[in-house]
């Protein structure tokens, strides 16, 4: 019987048996301004509110403070998670002295001894298209999504937010990260009339009989992402 | 409590909780004609008028002097303003003969000393797309929009105009604008018969419950940006 | 108050507040055989004729004498308005010898005195796209339609033609003539049953309230374009 | 007056104020198999047969045996016009041993002596597209475009194969043939049902008030095209 | 009589006059999530507990254990299965300090006496785009394709996951991949209202009558995929 | 009047006046298991087994004895005609040792006096997207696809396969081999409802009343390729 970690969010979870298998690398894809570092913040949040487990926040972008001041609607208190130790929020710390990057900088030995002291169960690393974007390494994209997934794989389910939006069917090409990950899914908006309405989907979860149904959702003050999932229907 | 910063339109504000969150980078996107220009010039002269807000305008394009008289119909005397100290107009003066390009001038100790003296509140550079074709630095795009953005991310709220329209949730890929922006405004027309109708969308604004219609707007003399928003409706 | 040039079609003009914008750069755009060339000499060709402005015709293509017979049948007589001195007609000399290329000739001090001595008040340049294909400049592109717009950026009001047409506003992309132009308007074909009828969009044009309707045109004898716009309606 | 010249086709020549602008460049466009070779062949073959002018024949492909046999058909004995001496056919004869590519033998001096004995007043390159395919000569394509077109100038109405098709106007590129042609006209097939069905449509005559309907026509034994115009009707 | 490999699927077997042409390489093509690794270990499964064939996996992301864990729901003990010498699965063990990459570990002499050895009769490559995006080796894709074919291309039939969806005929273009490979198959999903349902379909397959019908199929606990066909009508 | 060669296939003859003109080089176009290897076959034996010309197929993916197997089916028994000494089945016997590729290979010498021995009098290369991908030639694809064809290019009519399908009229882009070949078949699926069915169609075919109709076609046992072509209707 694989172990479930909740997403947080319980018409999410509801959609694929309980949660993320447990360990596994799930992709959040979307167009800016689709809920994904919000969803992978509840993921953190809610992992150590109700199941105790600890959490880490990798940020690219280096606007750590705004992202906290941003989530406070949701009654996330992303500080206070910190200062109680149970929620370690990084961005890259680099040191351009020595040439470096953002790669290099995640898989620098000082970041890694913090990370292992840490012992973080569960990861959110938002976004790996900004972390790869900032790489000067040679070989290129795919060794580097490699990379960051090699950094982080301990014993922890990672959530990877990428700006992709693939709701179609019809594409023909995939990226490495949809190659390589356990877990995709897939959030976006979707005109209807006038008014954008905001939607997600399951594509793939492996090993799960997840809900293919394309799910309306909201985010609502004091709670943040709420999934109006329909009764569960298998597949 | 997050602070909001007016747009300077009140349609615009009912549609993002009163304003835009203080210190955020805003990007503007749409076609040629689109209005972007004059959203982000309404911005900055009623933050002068109505909250005695200090405002920065960055002009790639070399033409300060046309779009001064371009904008007169709306009632702005953007010459006034400036002569009271309230507005400073900057366009790129480059020293060609050190093979100057209008990145290394954003970031010359005089500009900032310039703009540290001045210290303005709001901030719109016009266009990031222009200001980005200029330049001649090796390490590309994603650094040079970065650059930019750290130039002038002291304590103020800017918007960054950007020559890209996207109202359609189903594209594939993303620019570095898009990711790394806190909020994005999309300006557009839409052709109803044999009219263009303008309209803009707000695609994406962090800790912001906002609209996610598409509504109406025109250019009014004496005015500028009216939004035609119906009544507020909650996501 | 801006000051107007007229477009030389009393049809247009009324679409857009009386005319061009004085000294404003305004970009011509449409497929082959949508009427760039016609609507650029009769701007030039009722300046005269009209309103006593000489006129500038700078042509890349090296077809002079052909295009002065096609427009015969518009009733211009294009050799009597250069034998007056009221009509300039270039197109580019090239020093092979030298290695020289049509953006070289445009900023050569000889063409320069010419021009300066003629004191055109209207230029059209046709096309933008042919001169630049021409050009071995490094620098590429956007530095080339810079140089070439500053090279007769003096008092004069200039239309551009450029190869390109773009009626939808669900583009994602657009070029540097676009960014930087002062107004464009788009001509081109529309298929209507089995037969292609002619339209032209102001989709651009700074400093004025413009019509942004579809409007219909046709080519006559001893006449050029007349534009069979509806009664004006404001947006 | 603009002289004109029959295109051999009677139908076509009514679209166009009875025929080419004397002394234009026409570019003929249209996927394989569209019925372009036989339209080229036919404005030479008439203009012998109707007109008394001799006609040039230049084939890229190196087939001019199997292009004799395959118009046959239409009851065109082009190995008789040839012994007549009205009609020149050539194909590149290229002296590899100088790394000569057609494009030089086309600029050779032999060829251009040939040609200036023949005085023909007709010219047909069939086809532009595999001429500049064959070519090694840097800078490129639109040099090239230029430099077969300035061979054969003269005092002849020339018509250029491109494997081109652009029925559409709402394409936003535009090759270097479509800018520099004086006249295009562009064939092609839709399909009706389960049959693909030919049509051909004027998309550009410069000097001439011309047809844009688009045209039905069938190739027909002891004929070639047939056009099967309706009434003309003005723009 | 062309002998056939049970595919370990009935209604799919059914599609295909029995299985799959012995020896042949067959592709198998789909967006992520679409079931390929589910069908390329349910024909090794299966071809191992009801035809007593050996099987070979390669999997090319180093993920054995979570697969392994992933298809239990389905029933398939893989690790009894290699403890008792009827599976082997094997991921690239590369000598990074001798600049090895997969592909050369691929055509290692240890690896193909391993192989040889073992000798499956059936091989599924997961996933050939992974493995050829690893690879350094000059001479690209091609021969990349064909390197990874002829090391397995005993006298085993072998299935080449690949990340690839084309269900639409309109396609212009095709992979390599698709070029040489016996046989394709596509499994993709498909939007009905708001659900993606699951469907495949056999593409080509040489030498055989197969099914050219869209058919739905299901995920099942305790038996892998279910292929829904209809009664088998000839095309 | 031009001599024919039988196709094969009743129903394609009766499409085309009775089958291919003798000697011309025709592109069988279409995705991957549309039918064009079997037609190309089927081309040669008929032409064997009812006209007594001798075949000859070139198969640039060295799977010679798999094809044999997989055409049984149709009746066809390839082992037996080639002892017979009226077929003669190449595939690219290289030295790699010396550095040879596939285009090398065709036109040594040693193949052309095997050929020139053999004088078949129908040829299939199958295909010549494959031998083009593995050619190390210089000089590109234009000048591979000529000499392939003048390799063969004796007094054979020949079959060019090539992986491409392009039934709709509105594509821009054309290549090589779609410039050079006199003819051009189309083998492509349309999907009705669930199937996909077979259908092919004759774009072009020089010296040809060709039919312009969409023809199904099915693949039968003992037979091959069968259309199903209605009264055949003039265009």
């Amino acid at each position: 019987m694989m172990k479930r970690v909740s997403s947080g969010i319980g018409g999410l979870d509801d959609m694929m048996e309980g949660g993320f298998p447990e360990g596994d690398n799930i992709l959040l894809t979307g167009p800016p301004g689709s809920g994904k570092t919000t969803l992978a913040l509840q993921f953190l949040v809610n992992g150590i509110l109700k199941s105790g487990q600890k959490g880490l926040y990798i940020e690219a972008g280096e606007k750590l403070d705004k992202i906290i001041e941003h989530v406070e609607r949701f009654g996330w208190d992303l500080r206070r998670l910190q200062d109680e130790g149970r929620l370690l929020m990084l961005s890259p710390q680099i040191r351009p002295e020595e040439g470096e990057d953002p790669m290099q900088w995640i898989t620098r030995k000082e970041v890694h001894e913090l990370v292992d002291q840490f012992k973080p169960e569960r990861v959110a690393v938002d976004s790996l298209s900004l972390l790869l974007q900032h790489s000067r390494e040679p070989g290129g994209h795919r060794r580097g999504v490699q990379r960051v997934i090699d950094s982080f794989h301990m014993d922890c389910t990672t959530l990877f937010v990428s700006e992709l939006a693939h709701v179609y069917p019809d594409r023909l090409d995939y990226t490495t990260e949809e190659f390589i990950a356990d877990g995709i899914i897939n959030m976006y908006y979707q005109r209807d009339g006038n008014v954008f309405e905001r939607f997600l989907a399951i594509l793939k979860m492996r090993g799960t009989n997840h809900s293919r149904r394309v799910t309306h959702f909201t985010l609502e003050d004091k709670a943040g992402i709420i999934v109006h999932s329909e009764i569960f229907e298998k597949q």
